[in-house]
């Protein structure tokens, strides 16, 4: 795992424009290799006989000053030494070491680009070693070179044949994959699983950013996004340092091309042991699929899903819906498919015509199951190849359906290659995606590699077929939201709090909203008794009287709420009460009044939030009310600012959406109004990153409108 | 897919006895293949051919009255005329013809079992076939010949190298897996799965039952129970005719072996997929997953996962304990493994000793990140072989270390051959499990080999190889409870009822359950006004009044709850308004009264269900109360009767129990009691099979003991 050193400054987008292009390292013509040696157990052995080995197209300059000679090429003992044009250095040398090359590469003025395999830097945490890579970027900053790493292995370029890394088992075949790591070993093992697949997937690209010292994987994103060669980028994540880059990055990036990442850390220790030593906030894995979402990139869960995903999505057209005919041979695969379509959540069984369905009980053996349920077609064993191929035409040929899956294990007395040889004409002719699952079996290798070659993508499992088809769904219908700038503003409620040290108390809060074109409940603040009596009878029905105090945080717990008070007697009375209660349990505390407000009529409840994430910046929260969002997680989060399309998608995302539509009868109440709200305090979050945390906890949800029955706006401190 | 056909009789237990053992048709040392044919594109013929290939020990005896001989075997015109003794018959012809094969059969005497490859019977719900197939199950019982199918692909015994189907590809391996499957073709692809692991995985046993007109998979699984050859037995699943029986069957075997089941329908559409023809009950999978649990069932979610969980299970000595170190040369995969540990529900990070870490911080290089989070050793690329023995010598030796997991992708200067020879002697001789993820590569496929013979896993993935070892952790401590039997009973309430033609009233059910020693809070069922005052007086605090009606089951729609009334006015307006609005909304009501309780304090809130299952009888759920049962499913089903143990499970497994305990500074609640109430509901439910359906919605729950606020008992109608 290579770690995220965040002391480290960065390149700011300006100076990466006058500089070198990522393009330019990666078809590099000259590699000298720094730390070259004659001991196979060595890196610097492996990098120089690697490069032999796959047959570079460029020149392999060895550097060592101890050695005349290494596997055949003259040795050098510097970079200096070297009189013709050198592109990139490849450095593996003990930490210390790693600075001089980089000044001598500086010197030579011709360096485009430089891959740094030693570790040692700020990875450690030692500060002396992350100051070390600190002068590093600076050294390349100066000279204009682009460094990888440290603590990598660097990039991989099939078309020239270059490689600068130590993976074991890779082929340099030529493709449309574009990869991002930050994990050599298991970025390695992306490109070796793509490879094994009966066509093998070739790739483009290969980088491993290590560090991050300089190249980030956001950058290489974004050249990805740029390069005409790359159709699909894959991306392995264990964090991103500006997350908000990274989602201006990626949602220009995926309108051009898709974006498959597997990011790592899904739970909290899972999480702990990514960024052990930056310690990241727990939950933040839910903000990063929030972001995700956002800006169209599409998540993977496992190493061969996410091979599974870019396989499909490179290989296939795009469909025009998400309605998916399983035609299986096999019942058991057939429901395993089937099972996953449901669990999918994106994709669902095409509802077929009654006249394709009849066409196929027809067409079919009478032992085959057809449209039980729709969009479920088992041909039984019974069926031979030529069915098989007029099947795949009736079901393409269906409007209804967008997608097929063919599952099949063709008896011993039914070759494989005959029902591969039915469906392919059909599926060229029709251009919708296509993809089979003829399972595990050394005798469907061959049928496998004739389907891949035709263009049918295969799949070791039927779960895993249905998985890719979600996938290329997603990625075809995602949409980007740019994370648009919101100018900082300053407000005078906010700059008074802050002035005296203190959070909003919840009339300012109320306030600030209101100003802010949220719809609030009628509150006012009573000094005295008989205040409250006045407000309360004006109000008319039942009120609520909660203290407002900048010491109070929990006002129940001291006693500072009193519900449900009718009439001018039992306000007042209410009033005293809670007076001497809160001056009883919160001796220190500055009571400033009593906040009155009508009580809400009842309703589902949801609750809306704000924090500032370590990497997104203001990220907004929405979810179910009360006990339920901690014991149930049913939570969903974007970044801010964000508009009400995607307020409706956070809601969606989560059970409250059920509720709010109106279950067991209830009347359906006003989403619309809560996707409004949810936009209003994104756009809030953006522009006032002097608050630290909003919490609206509850807003008790209506067939018109909303209340906020709790605002509390907290500020930096 | 094979259909289950639920019309059919099945053969008894005591019947089975009598009659041949399963083992002497898996012994059959000849074979007669009725239908075989010269046409390669016949499954008749291939069957005769398979049996040649992989040389099957018996005799083969080829039956086609138009054939003299048969690759190179001489032809019979009927099986009566083979003079030799004849075990087996393997039938491939038209579903009219089999039952005549089946009469000759029957007539020799010496047959001991038969394979009905034939389809065309009770799967196709056609009302004479199904008949047809019921003549084929009685013409066997009565001859004591013991059928596969019809509608399947048989038997395999890898020692005899017997093979009765046509699943292309798979090779006769003997080992001690046994497979039962309801699907030939996802059977077939089980077997040449786990044949592809680098250790071919091989097996005793496999049979497919098709339609189960005699054999069924319950019978199977206790068959394989009692086999000394099987280790392990795997089942594939699609549903059981007899639930009850299965968990009999299954809480018997799974005291002996490991049971891994591959359920499939975990969807509601899945389960039409596979069921469309029986209509199956929605949520009866949560039937399936508890009823797994009560007996000891393993359930894995994928193909790849049952093999893998079966590789672990048969390779590994059992473990202590359910805690894992992660130790891994890449921190890529060791993320993964870690994600996945935590998310498994089974396992934890190993709480490693201070002298541990501090031993392997010592030993590895410097970059090396040693337990953070504990339990979690990233070795770094730079560790060399002799340290992962090293390494792997520490964790083992470490008391609180019950499993390990490796990671590795060696770079190319380290061989992975040097790296599985230095932890093989560590590792067989500490007695520990171990597994190993050696990443997707052709360069380790040696090294996996190797590995494996050495008895330590290897799996394709890092979350594959922890949700193996989680599978063998469930499986060492799986505690399987015995369905008792429990004798039906009367009871005056549900008779006089009963003879009524109705549900039981309120007042009935409360009397009912309060019979049964579940304690019931004061209730009075008032017939007038005056009855109504009295009772509310006695009681004290305030009262709920509700409408007692056989017509009336939603009392509320038809306002027919009054809720906290205090005073003797109060209730007895209330009683007065609560008559004459059911009166009004309910015309035909016959209203025997009304209910009298008194309020409940508050408290969380959890439900309690009974239904009968169409598989399993009596199931009892287990809930959140409200809303949120339905829209989080978070509920969890058992099949009655259960002790407190399971009942204690089945509430642990809901998120009610967090709940329960006491959340946000919340008083623990009596959890005990509920377990209590659930066994007792499913004793009950058992002792009285004339109740329907029983439904305790709300029960609240206290410090000490709970309150059934509403209890609903309908019968049987």
């Amino acid at each position: 795992m290579m770690r995220i050193a965040h002391s480290v400054p960065q390149r700011n987008a300006e100076s990466i424009s006058m500089t070198t292009s990522l393009q330019q390292v990666f078809e590099s013509r000259s590699v000298a290799v720094v730390g070259a040696s004659k001991d196979p157990f060595k890196a610097g052995h492996q990098v120089v006989r690697t490069l032999l080995a796959v047959g570079y197209l460029g020149k392999i300059y060895p550097v060592n000053p101890n050695e005349r000679e290494i596997l055949g090429l003259p040795c050098y003992s510097s970079i200096t030494e070297i009189k013709e044009p050198l592109d990139l250095i490849v450095i593996s040398l003990p930490g210390k070491a790693v600075l001089s090359v980089m000044e001598e590469a500086a010197q030579r003025g011709d360096v485009k680009g430089a891959v740094v395999l030693s570790g040692g830097f700020a990875e450690t945490g030692i500060p002396e070693r992350v100051e070390a890579q600190r002068q590093l970027a600076e050294i390349a900053r100066r000279a204009g070179i682009r460094v990888f790493g440290p603590n990598c292995i660097g990039i991989m370029n099939p078309e020239l044949k270059l490689v600068t890394g130590f993976h074991p088992g890779v082929s340099l075949v030529p493709g449309n994959l574009g990869y991002v790591t930050q994990s050599g070993a298991l970025g390695g093992s992306l490109v070796t699983l793509a490879l094994s697949q009966p066509k093998p997937l070739g790739f483009a690209r290969f980088g491993h950013v290590g560090n991050m010292c300089d190249v980030s994987n956001v950058e290489l994103i974004e050249d990805y996004g740029n390069d005409p060669k790359i159709k699909v980028i894959l991306v392995y994540l264990e964090g991103v340092r500006d997350g908000r880059e990274f989602m201006r990055v990626a949602a220009q990036v995926t309108k051009k091309k898709p974006v498959l990442v597997l990011k790592v850390g899904r739970t909290e220790i899972g999480a702990r042991a990514t960024l052990s030593h930056t310690g990241t906030l727990a939950g933040a894995d839910a903000v990063y699929s929030g972001a995700f979402k956002q800006c169209g990139v599409v998540r993977a869960n496992t190493m061969h899903d996410l091979i599974a995903g870019a396989k499909a999505i490179s290989m296939l057209p795009k469909p025009r819906g998400n309605r998916v005919c399983i035609l299986t041979e096999a019942g058991g695969l057939g429901v395993i498919s089937t099972d996953e379509v449901a669990a999918s959540g994106v994709l669902e069984l095409a509802p077929m015509s009654r006249e394709t369905c009849e066409k196929l009980t027809a067409l079919l053996p009478p032992m085959a199951m057809v449209c039980k349920p729709n969009g479920y077609v088992d041909t039984s064993a019974a069926a031979m190849a030529q069915e098989f191929g007029e099947a795949m035409r009736l079901v393409l040929s269906d409007p209804n359906v967008d997608m097929v899956v063919l599952n099949a294990i063709p008896p011993t007395f039914l070759p494989a290659m005959d029902v591969a040889q039915a469906i392919v004409p059909v599926v060229k002719e029709c251009g919708k995606p296509v993809v089979t699952c003829f399972t595990v079996n050394e005798t469907v290798v061959e049928t496998r590699r004739y389907l891949e070659e035709n263009g049918i993508p295969t799949f070791d499992a039927p779960d895993e077929a249905v998985r890719a088809l979600a996938m290329l769904t997603q990625a075809t219908f995602s949409v980007s939201h740019p994370l648009d700038d919101v100018p900082a503003a300053h407000h005078p409620i906010l700059d008074g709090a802050i002035a005296e040290g203190r959070h909003l108390l919840e009339p300012e809060a109320l306030e600030f909203l209101s100003d802010n074109g949220i719809a609030v409940m009628p509150h006012v603040l009573a000094r005295t008794r008989e205040e409250a009596q006045r407000a309360a009878m004006e109000m008319g029905g039942p009120v609520a009287l909660k203290v407002v105090s900048p010491q109070v945080i929990h006002k129940s717990d001291v006693g500072g709420v009193r519900l449900n008070l009718q009439g001018r007697e039992a306000v007042g009375q209410g009033y005293d009460q809670l007076v001497s209660d809160v001056k009883r349990a919160a001796v220190a505390a500055d009571i400033h009044g009593v906040l009155v407000v009508p009580m809400a009529p009842p309703g589902p409840e949801v609750i809306i939030g704000m924090v500032r994430d370590a990497q997104f910046g203001p990220t907004i929260m929405f979810g179910m009310g009360g006990v339920f969002v901690e014991l149930f997680k049913d939570v969903s989060f974007r970044v801010a600012p964000f508009d009400q399309e995607v307020a409706l998608d956070m809601i969606k995302e989560t059970k409250s959406y059920r509720l709010l539509q109106g279950m067991r009868g209830e009347s359906p109440k006003d989403i619309a109004s809560v996707a409004a709200l949810l936009s209003q305090v994104s756009q809030l979050a953006a522009r006032y990153p002097q608050i630290k945390e909003i919490d609206l906890n509850p807003v008790r949800v209506y067939e018109n409108g909303y209340s906020i029955l709790d605002a509390r706006i907290l500020l930096d401190e």
